[in-house]
């Protein structure tokens, strides 16, 4: 059990006055005892008490390698699992739930009043997630560099008549020589019209000359996520196309320069939206423009024009402007950047400048 | 839209008086719809009425390939989704939520009191999931078809020397080769001792003379699942490996040949346990026997002694008696089975006689 994040979320928690807190997400259960958990559909849960005698929930099913200092309970498939959780809470004192905790779990809990309320109590865990500290800094980084090593790979791979699933298959064993434990999230490779969907899965697609060539990867490094995309072109590229990169490049930077302690959130999204508002490409801009990554690839915290939060040193999120035009082409620029006591500091490395694969 | 299978799902709800109910399980959403989508954190509904004016909640990073003839709701990142879910409601009926609804979406439904109550609608969903009719049975029997021939092929991939791993890492071309789209789930491979964890994923263990080896297997085809478990032996058995082995086939088939409409589900259970219990095995079946499959490899509905619900012509289940010694070995025999108008047809045919793998 790291005390020391428990109670980073305590604190928070302690300022809605919250005095229990119910976590269900494997993720920021591993962040606090380190065990990697799938759980799939059964109950798994960890329950955070300020008075210290936290409680964690398990399946007869689940192997829990080491010993996490707290108290294990644990339950078969066929116990009535809310009950079982309803004991180890205080019936008279709010109880925070995961985000994530599914109504099945819930729903049972409020009828028998298992707590004096139910809150949403993840903004407290998301906001310590949120802020990386030195251990997971280092991590992050790594990851990061791993991933710019793998993209000089996969523009390689980029040849007359190749697929994008063909490109996409052989990404797998590029990271794993790198040292990477896995994808953090599957891969897209687009080309051409393909990448003005941002969500475009590879297909049997064959690269054409003037195509696009998008890549969004990541790989996962002890436990931690890196998450790039770089757009090339083949063997040529339009003035149109060539202005559309820029623009998405600029954005990118332009908000990056803006980075520094004590920025509003929504402020970094504005400064890439307006950029390309200018450039006549608003409309074509239909995402938001980053998303808090670390042990999942997408962490709460977005960077969208709705986050009024300011940057603390620690945070890590990603800044992907894109441009989508539908049946022609498709752009993103995407960095890691970890903001620090003074500015910022950019993860990837590979390069932004427009590439021609010849 | 699937009319009569919103029309089945709607009848279920009734009987408890719902006449709302918001599907989020995309499985779900794609048996009613046909449309595949993988919504990741992003809220993505379908809202059943039983006055048919269904609406269907998508982001707007969502592609729908397809007209599904129900009104489209369509909602940015920065959209409040709850309000916008709410309006379609009946405020003064319950409103049926998805069971996987997660409580950052439930939470603000109930605060704003967009219903007149909030109660798991799932069951009805289940029910008429747990049923299948004869398209989808048909599907279910391909896809168990290839299971089949996989399975034969797994086993011959087994030689001295090969690691769990390597043979793992073998599989999916194997399935595709037969036709398959991919796993229903990450394949199980455990030789020997590793066997004693129902959930062990392959590692670097090579096989060794006497090692049970153990596949936990099932593949996708056409958008449904297959689900096999067979248990080998390398070189040679122990006079008490083959003892287990033969228990918990004798389960299996016992339990099987119970199988007809109309057995409530907790007797497959106990038929097989007693069997098992009575060799002296019981407190080393440390699962359920099984579970309901179709478009998910692990649907609602187990079957074990929890489950009161009567077998019905059209489910399909799994029937996968387990004995594992920890340290020493472990044993599943696991085939799909679906209850027919007058008794049950095995949908796998891969056989179960202990083989000895030379």
């Amino acid at each position: 059990m790291n005390e020391a994040r428990a109670k980073r979320i305590l604190d928070e928690l302690q300022k809605q006055g919250v005095s229990q807190m119910l976590i269900t997400d494997p993720m920021s259960i591993c962040y606090l005892t380190g065990v990697s958990m799938m759980p799939i559909e059964r109950f798994y849960a960890l329950l955070l008490k300020a008075d210290g005698h936290h409680v964690y929930f398990l399946n007869h099913l689940f192997h829990v390698p080491q010993e996490v200092g707290v108290e294990k309970v644990w339950y078969s498939d066929t116990d009535p699992v809310a009950e079982i959780v309803a004991k180890y809470l205080d019936k008279d004192a709010v109880l925070g739930v995961d985000k994530d905790l599914k109504a099945r779990f819930l729903l049972p809990l409020m009828e028998m009043k298992a707590a004096a309320g139910f809150v949403n109590g993840s903004p407290a865990v998301d906001v310590t997630r949120g802020v990386k500290d030195a251990e997971e800094q280092e991590k992050m980084r790594v990851a990061s560099d791993i991933n710019d090593k793998a993209m000089a790979q996969f523009k390689a791979l980029i040849h007359e008549g190749v697929t994008e699933q063909e490109v996409a298959d052989q990404m797998l064993d590029i990271y794993l020589s790198l040292g990477a434990e896995g994808y953090s999230f599957p891969p897209l490779v687009a080309f051409g019209a393909n990448a003005a969907d941002p969500h475009h899965s590879p297909d049997n697609t064959v690269v054409k000359p003037g195509d696009c060539v998008l890549f969004d990867v990541g790989c996962i490094k002890d436990g931690y996520c890196s998450d790039m995309t770089r757009t090339f072109y083949f063997k040529t590229v339009s003035d149109e196309h060539r202005k559309v990169y820029e623009t998405a490049k600029a954005a990118n930077e332009t908000a990056i320069s803006k980075i520094h302690p004590g920025v509003e959130i929504r402020n970094l999204d504005k400064a890439a939206r307006d950029l390309i508002t200018d450039a006549g490409w608003g409309p074509n801009f239909t995402h938001r423009l980053g998303h808090f990554i670390g042990m999942s690839c997408h962490e709460f915290g977005d960077v969208s024009s709705a986050n009024t939060w300011e940057t603390k040193p620690g945070m890590i999120f990603s800044i992907e402007p894109g441009i989508y035009l539908i049946g022609d082409t498709g752009v993103r620029v995407e960095d890691l950047v970890l903001v620090t006591e003074d500015g910022v500091e950019v993860l990837n490395h590979y390069p932004k400048t427009l590439q021609i694969i010849e």
